[in-house]
């Protein structure tokens, strides 16, 4: 059984990239059969969260997650007080403790690299919940399978990828899956200051993703599938007005809708605040909140595979 | 079967207002039941306590309510950073996003309005565990359940309000549900500075109830059933000398539980400071720690009347 | 059955004072049968995790402790919010409540004596798990069930305690525990300015404990079966150069390895910082992280003992 050997080689979730089809595959067979439902097949299973930045957001959905297959969690999102300059304790003597108390830890970290050093300790199953410019692989998954979901497949999808390119890792993580799939094409649309960078455009050129680059949305937006809107930080702009032309032009509002085609989705990782109009939220190809709805069963079939 | 239909007409508990003597008699039956049992009629259902302030006092009743009833919990009371400035999520994201992690929201926030505007978008139950200035219909129900379950009714009682009677929104909630038992009679004691406003006077008088104004609590002490003993804040004072003044009208020690009829009772929303002297604490006729312990059993009530 | 009269002696775990030889072999066969074991004999039971100052490294082995006995838990690291200046509440008030949400409250505050104080008004046990400088006595049990599961027995055991002996609770309340095993040598390794102190030096020559001083671990360590290492704060020293020397006279490498007998094993109760090199850790002798893993069983066989 290819899913049985799959289990077996998935000991950590660290990184978008350990995924290929096949895991992709079995992660959302396992998501399909778990979203909505209510188990107990994680019954005395401890997960502990251990947040050294905060981020509420992600760690209820995970604890929903794991509540949801009978679990239990504990956790802190003060976990930099493990670390603190004062105690100077590692990150991977904190790790080889916590694995005493928990069968599965789940990280935030804000320094890239930090959920693989963890891996590299601990005794029980590490999954990265985000370790700072690096990466956040549950995520991406929930991304793909929200595609996957709302269009029945991710292969030969056109996707324009809209705001923050070049620093979001959401992005580039989800590009990376995402070209796993034959066919997709990627349009990458933003203004030059926070375009895709070089390196992942030589990537997406070596792996025979056709992709184009724009900075204006209404250049593809009657003919995308997809759009996966971000959020642009204005801290990014040397000009003001830069900023706002850069807004308006890629922002998404009941017109842009229109030119929207009838079977396509707009995502968003969330939070949102105005790059989507809250007018489109009454539009059914809005998906962003199933999306987020889309986290809890993703990170259900995650735990499950890691401990079920 | 009226019980079925209440039921019905509850989706989310916002204001104290939505409660006529049916759900009351509704809640307070549950409450009867449930009080100090164990149960797992809410098993595999999750609890999410968003508190936009700590108040880690009411987290803690809910909490043990849910989980005495069988059901998981997950929280935050930095729920803050979900919608901070940088951020500039709404609310309403927010709520939405949180329905889909969680079977019922108890939503603590600094400003009045903020558990309707919840309630609006919510997939989920919502609970109003205090909106600033607004409600915090759940200890008013505490209350009056502590009075019947005291005295057997809260129909014609006598009951003194002691404190800061202005802007206490304790007092107000009690007050308006007492308004639906007949023959009920309120002495409002407090200085003129924190004397209750005219809005709620005009309003009880509309509804027939009995009332008075004094600032001394001697005045009343002989024939009250009930005191209802409020904290004052210094700050409410522009003169330190009538704050001093005031504070001792209106304390409760050994001397006034010596006027106090002998089936009366004291309570207090708690945390107490010194408006009540410990040393009435052994009195029998001190029902404020059992005004604490009922808390979990109302909550119980509230959570099987809104999930069961 | 002894087993039954010691359950009623230990309403709380407040100090090691408490526990004789009797209550000790009690909780240790209790910790043997749990550890590593899941179990739902607490199904149904609350414990409260009421920490005046984070500890996140202690709530979160309490915790573990009680969901794998299949309890739930609830808590705040913030619980100094409760009895904030403002609000002015007493310890024994918020105790009073919280007895009225939980069926045992595990306590951290600052202040010595504070889990006393918390016992005398608590109507649910209290376990105090450190109250500032005074004591912490599951950390001691689990000192010692950790020599007794690595040894055998502590009886007759040499025991090196190295580092702050003068402030350092962990080891003032292990050192007592052990003046209750026959034959126990002590050697105290550390400088004039941390070296333990005249009292508790009395009340060992009382207690009949063979012990010695020194500033040199290399004096003892080829004789001992037990290192017991501490961390030294450099704001003990007035001189810079005085803790540099100190901290190298008593740090662990491998060379102190080298010397240290093959039956022998070294313990601390974490953090750790420099005091043992990372290189130590990989030798079978190195105990302390299988010493953390025990607190999770020996925090099993207490909430056992108080609630099962």
């Amino acid at each position: 059984m290819t899913s049985a050997s799959t289990t077996r080689t998935l000991e950590h979730v660290i990184s978008s990239e350990q995924f290929d089809r096949e895991i992709l595959d079995d992660i959302f067979a396992r998501a399909d059969r778990l979203a909505g439902h209510r188990d107990t097949r994680l019954a005395g299973r401890i997960m502990a969260t251990l947040f050294y930045e905060p981020s509420t957001r992600t760690r209820l959905s995970f604890e929903s997650a794991m509540l949801r297959l009978g679990g239990s969690v504990m956790g802190t999102e003060a976990a930099r007080e493990f670390s603190s300059v004062i105690k100077g304790e590692t990150l991977e003597d904190t790790i080889r403790m916590v694995s005493s108390y928990a069968d599965v830890i789940v990280l935030r970290h804000d320094q890239a690299g930090a959920a693989a050093r963890a891996a590299a300790v601990a005794s029980v199953p590490v999954v990265n919940a985000g370790d700072g410019p690096g990466e956040h692989p549950t995520q991406a998954l929930l991304d793909l399978y929200t595609i996957r979901s709302e269009r029945g497949t991710a292969d030969g999808v056109h996707i324009a990828f809209c705001g923050d390119l070049r620093f979001g890792r959401t992005v580039h993580s989800l590009v990376q899956l995402l070209s796993l799939h034959p066919g997709v094409r990627m349009s990458f649309v933003a203004p030059e200051v926070v375009q895709v960078g070089a390196d992942l455009l030589a990537r997406m050129a070596a792996a025979g993703v056709v992709f184009q680059l724009t900075d204006r949305l209404d250049d593809v937006i009657s003919s995308v599938d997809v759009v996966y809107q971000t959020r642009v930080q204005k801290e990014r702009f040397t000009d003001l007005v830069d900023f706002e032309a850069a807004r308006r032009a890629i922002r998404i509002d009941a017109e842009v809708m229109r030119a929207l085609p009838p079977n396509a989705i707009v995502m968003h990782p969330l939070p949102r605040v105005d790059e989507i109009a809250t007018e489109v939220d009454s539009d059914p190809r809005a998906a962003y909140f199933r999306q987020a709805r889309n986290g809890v069963a993703v990170r259900m079939a995650v735990l499950d595979l890691l401990l079920g």
